[in-house]
């Protein structure tokens, strides 16, 4: 396969400055590295971010954002046994980490306080040809299309490894906060998969049509109608959910769902409400032996799992194409709150370099 | 062994009211009940709680309060064949429970939403013949003193499930928050009997000096002392303790505690501090996968445990003796604060009823 | 509800005398029990051997059988609160326990050393009254119907906890030896409806059929075609399945199952071929980490997770309808294996006493 | 620090080939590896295995055998961060893995199909200067003596992770079989460590004594004595040991543990006695629910773990001390079965190069 010396990328010269579309050197893949022709990247609202600065970690500078990137493998570096040329692959938020910490050897390399972070602290996949280290690539199946798996990459990851972290058991009830949404459409699917019962929370009857008809949740509880504490419990047998996924981006349902969680279940907080705390009384958490926790993305096997349920057909996430170009606009539209679904770019240069409107 | 027909008990008219030490009948066992003639029985701070009413939970009327008793049984109903006449065996917090409900089932019976709690919603043990559901009763082998068992019964019990709920593996640190106290005295002998380190936090030297060369715990933070947060962070080479226990009956400790945990840590919620909140920043709760829970009271199987280890020696509970009829004076020392350790009130009728000053 | 004196029971004399279908006394429950009208009862191969009396264990004399009784409750003992007259309830193999010991507080109580076993040690359910245990008791919702469900109360339970002990997760492969048989077809539905992938282990183009297009299994191994170790592995990406059942009553699967289990995978032990042992090769057990467990029955909460999956409609246990005073019939069918899926009685007497030719 | 161009290393031409102890070159790192300045090595049988070549397992041709080297960091490969020049750090059994496999991502590394194992299927320890790939070098702390914590790399880190493995918790009873063994004197302190209860399994009043009065088992059973089945029951309260750990060389154990195994218990299988199968009856592994497994070598989250028990100053591996050239009189000894403890072997060239009669 031929690599090119140079590729389109998105620059982002400074946090909120205009993002240049640009041409920019093809990088090398070092020794543990490889490097994917990306085909695909979906657009997150973690880019956004990222280009706006207002999160308390830092970026890189002249960064390169985007964490959802599907494609082929071009290059490897001397190292990389397992990962051969050609192969699809994908490069996700977790770019690479130090491989020696606590973390790393359990398994929770998220949490490794040197980890890389694509489109964050490293150049990510708003680019055609982008790096990652070879371990912590996504390994996709040639079945798999390279632009439907692209979200499953970061949102879809994100909403299995709660799932997992939820302690739910199959034949179980789990109520989704936020299932309307992206992230929320496919915890659903998810949740399904693993043998959950889903009770869906969120608000609005075109969502509830969705959720119910389409998504296949058992129940609806709109938080806009009534007590959504003695709804989520009326249809719980009285007891209450065995576990609550919070993909809220408000800060009241992560005070509140511990009200409708069942005793002895619990709450995983996902969703990141800016400055937002969790709580609950203390008194009722303990005699009810409640559990709150926090979900951050899978790790490395948590990827290939989430990965294999897409591949094997369960998982649906709608998305729209868009070319790389027009990664402003994208972004435009998702400030305005105007993306359903996921936005996914399509890479490729042609004359025709504008697909939305 | 011959029962009288009449005993005396600390009888609660109405909460807050004078609590009266008389003659009442002995009560007679169910055909799935036993009758303990209590021996000595604990007094804890929950025992005031009922007396005064102000939780949430409200208390039987004419109540005979009491939840730590240790005796001998001298009565058992028909359908008790485990449990025979002349065994030593312990009255608890958890007096029965409905043995059907999935929290029964699951070996969860502290959350049955149908559960007998000795001393608040059926008689406890401030009286010489006591009532206990078979099943809940705990067995004491016969080597173990009656006096100094006593407060294993409730506060040996909640700590060590609070150990069990936290997720540590031996060789790993706990912090105990409120590890000078008397819940803390004996976790911080449960936690090193468990293989587990000990971060002692609490104030002032004297308690320094027990939580270190008494009970042996590895390091002491004393929360009166610069900041606490960096100086358990630097006692556990940066990262925070792999657990916090929460003993403490203020609220600050509950908001803070995520801050010292580390990352996939746990944080167990045990003391009630009245009308507190636990909480943590969503962010940092997310990103760091922390884990907060509320743990209660151990289940059968845990007070057997807990009974296990201090039976072996491992565990010392100082406590003082009083009689039973000192009961007012000993809620007097407790609201004054003025308890280091438990009291212990001795039931039998001598010609001395007074050991106390 | 009028209680009838008497009642049709059948009766064994003793170990592989004739069974005599007659009248004998309703019986009365004591405080902690329940009578049940017994409305349908299934027959296991377990039935068999109680009556041969040719397993280690001896049963009770004039012993009336059966553990599969599914009814309605019409009395209950003074102390039974949760079962109220007009329920429906189940009686399994577990009849009762002591409550007390410590497999019984760990939610273990099939394991109890006193459990009182239905049918083989107390009378079971081959009579139109019985008697169980309140808490031990299986509680129906009103919509299942009362003949299919009976097979669930043992075979179905048995293959739920099972797959419980197997510790696979959702997304993993299970294979299950015996699929096409009556516990099989069972495991291969639950397992589904827990997100497993499922390996159909058995033999012959008719299971092949039953396993992939009625059940849902997603691969059919034959075990009398090829090399099985090498089949499930082709079938498995090389590596093997995640978990193997074993329903199997020949001895040759337990002493090769380990060969075709993925490392870190688990056997888990059902059927009971007489004498049999189960082994594997200690070397790559070790390096391996192969784990090989046995399963019993399942508790009580395994009991009502496993009656809720099949009251959601995910399990169909194909059953064929006989009549009470039938049973030597169905017995003779037993041992002759001419039993595909399970015989469910019919307790009522009628004109009609005979449905089988 | 100077790194020199020859060394000395004891090379095996083949199996069964006098052993070479002659100058080879100094190996360089390459971008992911370290070069580790062996200062002692352990002898293990496995060792002895690996030059007879009497295991399934082919051997690399003119091995440089050993795996349990503890030395300083004298280079380190490009891509290599956490680990610096100077740092003290071990190679032990597992020398790489590949890092990609679902094994390595699940933590389970040595279950990975392409893993490098020193002194076997790559140069080991038997030499002076040796290579490990970074993320598997186990870090040693500067206060851990290098000779003394030489035998925890290999055997120290597999007993613990058996003990992990075995589902024991603080409070419960383990029966280590093999108890006066080198694996097995280890195994007793590391159990204690954890808070276990360790019932000695042996032959003969001198490793009674050790294990009751030198290494802290609270029982010794001699399976040279009477019923070794019933004697671990009678010092278990009837019921056996919550688990057995299985270091014996001889199958009989392997085929006897599940009888004084307590129900629920877990067999762990260390030991590998040659073509061994292990095996329990199915009848009364279903019905008590047994679980046998295999465990291997640790991971490197236990290898850590392990060797911070060890620097805690909890456990105490006795070991005599050798020259590197000594290693052929050394595999004599072992041979003969003349060893107690280990040998630890220094790798200084000096004048006296003989320790050893």
């Amino acid at each position: 396969m031929s690599i090119p010396r140079e590729q389109y990328a998105q620059i982002y010269k400074d946090n909120n400055h205009p993002i240049e579309y640009k041409k920019v050197p093809v990088p090398k893949p070092g020794p543990d590295e490889v490097l994917i022709n990306i085909k695909y990247t979906g657009v997150c609202h973690t880019d956004l971010h990222a280009w706006k600065g207002d999160w308390p970690l830092r970026t890189k500078q002249n960064l390169i954002g985007g964490h959802e990137g599907a494609g082929v493998v071009v290059a490897v570096g001397e190292l990389v046994e397992e990962i051969k040329v050609g192969d699809h692959a994908g490069i996700k938020w977790l770019n690479g980490s130090c491989g020696h910490c606590e973390f790393c050897m359990a398994g929770d390399e998220p949490l490794c306080e040197k980890a890389l972070l694509s489109g964050y602290t490293v150049d990510g996949t708003f680019q055609q040809y982008a790096i990652g280290k070879a371990v912590h690539v996504a390994r996709i199946p040639k079945e798999a299309p390279l632009d439907a798996i692209a979200p499953i990459l970061c949102a879809g990851i994100t909403v299995y490894k709660a799932l997992k972290e939820s302690n739910v058991r199959a034949g179980q009830t789990v109520a989704i906060v936020g299932a309307g949404g992206g992230l929320g459409s496919l915890a659903i699917q998810y949740a399904k998969a693993m043998g959950f019962r889903v009770i869906a929370i969120d608000t609005g009857s075109e969502k509830q049509e969705m959720c119910l008809k389409t998504l296949g949740a058992e129940e609806f509880v709109d938080f806009a109608k009534g007590d959504i504490v003695a709804n989520v419990k009326s249809v719980t047998g009285g007891l209450g959910a065995h576990a609550v996924i919070l993909l809220a981006v408000s800060e009241k349902p992560f005070q509140q769902a511990a009200e409708y969680c069942r005793s002895r279940g619990t709450i995983v907080c996902v969703g990141l409400p800016p400055k937002a705390r969790v709580s609950a009384e203390v008194f009722s958490t303990v005699i009810r032996m409640i559990t709150i926790k926090g979900s951050y993305v899978g790790n490395r096997l948590d990827t290939q799992e989430a990965i294999d349920f897409f591949a094997r057909g369960l998982i649906k996430a709608p998305f729209k194409v868009g070319k790389l170009s027009e990664l402003t606009k994208v972004f435009q539209l998702l400030e305005e709150g105007k993306v359903a679904g996921r936005y996914v770019l399509d890479t490729s240069v042609s004359s025709i370099n504008h697909i939305l409107g």
